[in-house]
């Protein structure tokens, strides 16, 4: 089973509080850019893994689909997606990614955010959400980059004076990553971006787009925090075809 | 016109002093990884872009292809190539990747070992290539690695005792990166990952591969200096089909 960090209270706790929690997908800087790599839902059946608050089940909902499944390993997070992001083509139910079975050609999109990174048999999963969509069916996912977590002393480092610069170390070696984020321990799973984009290959899909997210010039000017994000990627935003 | 440094005298020495330029392909680490990206060459028409001594046109000719052409923008690996790695059906030719026009459907196989980083223009590049290929043909390359190119402080850096990384800045701040290798002033093009499979997928491509290049086990036995190597991809191996 995997690691179930969401529905630890420190964790939850510190989650609940971040700007994609509060605001909802408008929370989410790179929410445009995953938008926009979406196919036309309306009439189709989406599932969401990873749902956490359901702020996703809920827009795709909205937007036309004809039933929408979350799915999340957290009971704390379905309980506040039902509660506060119902709707009657929505049901949420809990699922582990690790062991992950859909039914055959039961979706025509299956989307995840921010989820792949803390599942460490990502071949598998891939081959079951192939099984999973029905032919031209869709995958788009958001994942943490391996640019972003591959060092085992990731964080940003001024190396010269005035030169902000990220250290990539280990990209190599593939596996769990323990990161204190929000709660001590958090284990992810580092993958290349080959070894991610050749799994999904191997699954049988088709690449169809693959995005390093940066932030919009409208972005950077409306949240100057976010200068950083030029100089390395944090999150790898891909979509692909059955 | 691109950058012509190969026929820099100082240059042109230095790269000729290289393992991959003496030893030929068996000196250049990453070409079993390549050399497995290829499809079956027996009959088929070959183009190598940026043939260089032309190791690899002898080799694709000896390997049962029916014509093979190697093009470079140097004159001086050109001389050489004629004169050391001629084959009944190889050619050599003078071309500049930044105005390359191939014949419709004129090749199976288009072929480049680290050339495309020197090119400006890939897009323009990719979608000539498509054009270039029958159907079914396949384009088959290396280039610099986004992770070795986009800092302007590249290099390794010990950021810890014992912990050597190397830095990502700038990753996307695409564009000229001017670094001195054999000769000062070499001016290459990053591009992100993202930007280079996006380009090959809107000219028509579908990705079959992508390897980020990790010398094996066995190449770290024998040659302990590639030990560095895991730490970061050096190249970028990336296999397409029309």
């Amino acid at each position: 089973m995997a690691q179930n960090i969401y529905d630890r209270p420190e964790f939850f706790a510190g989650y609940s509080r971040l700007a994609r929690s509060v605001a909802g997908l408008s929370g989410a800087p790179e929410w445009p850019a995953l938008k926009a790599m979406l196919p036309d839902i309306r009439g189709r059946r989406v599932v969401d893994l990873g749902c956490g608050f359901g702020w996703f089940c809920r827009w795709a909902a909205e937007a036309g689909a004809s039933e929408v499944l979350g799915l999340d390993l957290s009971q704390n997070m379905l309980a506040r997606a039902r509660a506060e992001t119902p709707h009657g083509v929505v049901s949420y139910q809990v699922a582990d990614l690790e062991t992950l079975e859909l039914g055959e050609g039961s979706a025509d999109l299956i989307y995840s955010s921010l989820a792949f990174h803390y599942v460490a048999d990502a071949a598998r999963l891939y081959a079951g959400i192939h099984k999973a969509l029905a032919p031209g069916g869709h995958l788009v996912f958001s994942t943490e980059h391996p640019i972003f977590m591959a060092s085992t002393s990731a964080g940003w480092r001024e190396i010269e004076p005035g030169v902000r610069t990220w250290p990539v170390d280990h990209y190599f070696v593939e596996g769990a990553r323990s990161t204190d984020w929000l709660s001590a321990g958090v284990v992810k799973y580092h993958r290349t971006l080959g070894t991610t984009l050749n799994a999904l290959i191997r699954a049988g899909f088709t690449i169809t787009h693959v995005e390093e997210f940066c932030p919009t010039p409208a972005q950077f000017t409306a949240n100057p925090a976010l200068a950083e994000e030029v100089e390395r990627p944090m999150f790898l935003l891909v979509s692909a075809m059955r």
